[in-house]
């Protein structure tokens, strides 16, 4: 008789962007004349640049001749695209990556996920909370932590590192020694980050301690302040102790799309067990490539006009941002993040719960947001927007907000 | 400190197909005046037909508007997609599978090595040998085999089920009760198929003991013969027992495009626990769903156009096919296969091992196969030669063949 996963059944309800879909599809329904704004999931709503829309119009042509067509793609990702991030998202800082240290990908999201893959049932796990939930959900349904304890609001067997306004939003080094630890910056959700100084620690930490860091940098692109990382090999030895996740989803708008790349440097080690060489097996065993249309829209990303024309629709997501700090700061809600990233993370009025303030946002004056405590515990009282809405619908979100 | 998932160094070498990559790059650097034609890997060569070329053009001049731009995509795939599929793949065939029993996803490599995830460790895994390489790596890296035999060429604890000329290639019900069997009709590597009335015996026995039947469909377009089945849900009981693997790659030309779908009936349970739960919480957590543009060229192969000229092509390949079957049948190889399927399969000439057969058919020819023992110890002392190719080539590469 065949078995299931038994670690599955210790999630409780669905994943948290299903259950607010659900909610709002429900609400919708049942009110079909409600102007809902959707500030929640962090979904773009930009057209593809047209840069990026002209290099997929051309990858089409070049899939309907024979001469041009394109079958598997190459197991790592097609070299123009690999040579073209290693130039631009390393050389160009500094930073040495060879092109068989990048993975290309269909997006950051199953990356983080499937990174698991690679390492024992046993490691430790260590995450921010608030957290991204596709961290600890993929990590409990591998068996790396006990059962949900509710009244916590966490897992047994997961190190969680809280981030709240009382640390600024940057975790201390845990008191138990972790494993595999998860840092994402700029930070989504709390849309904070972490000066280099600070993240260079964490790799000394690593380093130290013999942990691995799993380094998201999906939202590198929305930083604006000097002193922040846009990679983490910027910091010294990160080589040694660092993957990166990186994705087109939020620079580009490729969320429909559907492209990303991981970083596994070949310095990367356990005992002489090759990181690289078991990603690559991963790679090339249970996944078939990005398609190469969307590769080759992901190369015109670094093309001048692409970069030209992505920058001016970040610069148009973060005046959102701005709108929406500014705005309900200005309406004396306590708000964090949005300066070097496309969230704003409000603390609840009233000491409401952030589910509470959910409904009650939707209900009352139809904006859809996201309840911090769906990212963790110490998200509790915390409520998420995102700055990818358009700016008319954002103005009138703000506006709605501030006239509860 | 971090460890890795030990079951990983289990695997002996690359995968199969990288290997014979480097093989092939090797030699042609070498070689660099060689024209090496190539019948190894089952990569498709027709350019996407041009009713699917005006869908892609279509989804990306939607993807360049704002009105009309598509985000993340609904978890399961697009609705579209999903009631075109079940009404062409599975009403039209007297057989009803839900829109919410169809995932849509990135093709069915990945999902026949993820769908091991909601699965348990301990169940005892049966492949038909020779087999498709992914079944059995992915198990392997899941931990659900012993080690490797060199000896014997196979993995202890995992049920190979032996399918020769001897058989017609049609495994026999294992002495060992498995948990889990893995079957692919029509076949890849061997190009046969199975009797719908045979694969009928095995929905029983999986049914009888309480085992799961992983059902890879990925060339079912090529079904010529009457009696063969579509899908196995034309087998009484099937949704009880089975998850069906689908894919683009081979009707449509989709191998650089990647798109696919897994049907997991509502039926199928384990205990109960649902499949369909399990697999839509994978789904939704650690995948973001297929490209806009690429579901709706999926839609597109579905169109009258679509139908028509996807046909048109299979027929291109189905002739390549007899053309390798009935030419090396006639210079006296003993050849199967071909009729059902895009692959021919071929025993080796006065007993050479399947890889001495390689390398003699590139270095003297210039011909590209895959070698059988690749796929599992009874595949020693064969070859695969794909329909692949162009219909010139594939003239050209049994000519060769046939002065060897």
């Amino acid at each position: 008789m065949f078995s299931i996963n038994e670690n599955y059944l210790k999630l409780p309800g669905s994943y948290l962007f299903s259950t607010i879909a659900k909610k709002v599809a429900a609400y919708q329904s049942e009110n079909p004349e409600a102007k809902v704004i959707r500030l929640g999931i962090g979904d773009v709503t930009l057209p593809l640049a047209p840069a990026v829309i002209k290099a997929l119009h051309g990858a089409v042509d070049e899939m309907g001749a024979a001469e041009t067509f394109k079958g598997y793609a190459p197991d790592l990702g097609y070299e123009f695209l690999r040579s073209t991030i290693a130039e631009n998202d390393y050389r160009a800082r500094g930073v040495q990556i060879d092109i068989d240290e990048i993975f290309v990908s269909d997006g950051a999201k199953s990356d983080s996920g499937n990174i698991g893959d690679i390492f024992g049932q046993n490691n430790k796990i260590a995450v921010c909370d608030p957290v991204y939930p596709v961290y600890v959900d993929t990590n409990v349904m591998a068996g790396r932590s006990g059962l949900y304890d509710p009244d916590r609001g966490l897992f047994d067997g997961i190190i969680y590192m809280p981030c709240t306004a009382e640390n600024n939003f940057i975790p201390e080094l845990p008191a138990e020694k972790p494993d595999i630890i998860y840092l994402c910056f700029p930070n989504n959700p709390t849309g904070t980050t972490i000066p280099k100084a600070e993240l260079q620690k964490w790799v000394d930490y690593a380093l130290q301690i013999g942990a691995l860091i799993i380094y998201d940098a999906a939202y590198e692109a929305y930083i604006a302040e000097d002193d922040v990382a846009h990679t983490i090999y910027e910091c010294e030895g990160a080589k040694k102790c660092a993957i990166e996740l990186r994705s087109f989803s939020k620079n580009a708008g490729f969320t429909g799309t559907r492209l990303g790349f991981t970083v596994v440097p070949k310095d990367l080690k356990c005992g002489d067990v090759s990181l690289n060489s078991l990603w690559a097996r991963r790679h090339g065993t249970k996944f078939n490539g990005a398609p190469y249309i969307v590769q080759a829209a992901g190369a015109a990303v670094y093309s001048e006009e692409g970069k030209k024309q992505t920058k001016e629709q970040i610069a148009y997501y973060m005046n959102n941002a701005k709108v929406i700090r500014e705005g309900l700061a200005d309406a004396g809600f306590e708000v964090y993040g949005g300066v070097n990233a496309p969230y704003i993370w409000m603390k609840t009025p009233q000491g409401m719960s952030s589910w509470d303030f959910f409904d009650y946002l939707l209900g009352k004056v139809q904006v859809v947001g996201t309840p911090g405590s769906g990212f963790g515990p110490h998200g509790e009282g915390y409520f998420r927007l995102t700055a990818f809405g358009s700016a008319q619908s954002t103005l009138e979100a703000v506006g709605r907000i501030r006239n509860l």
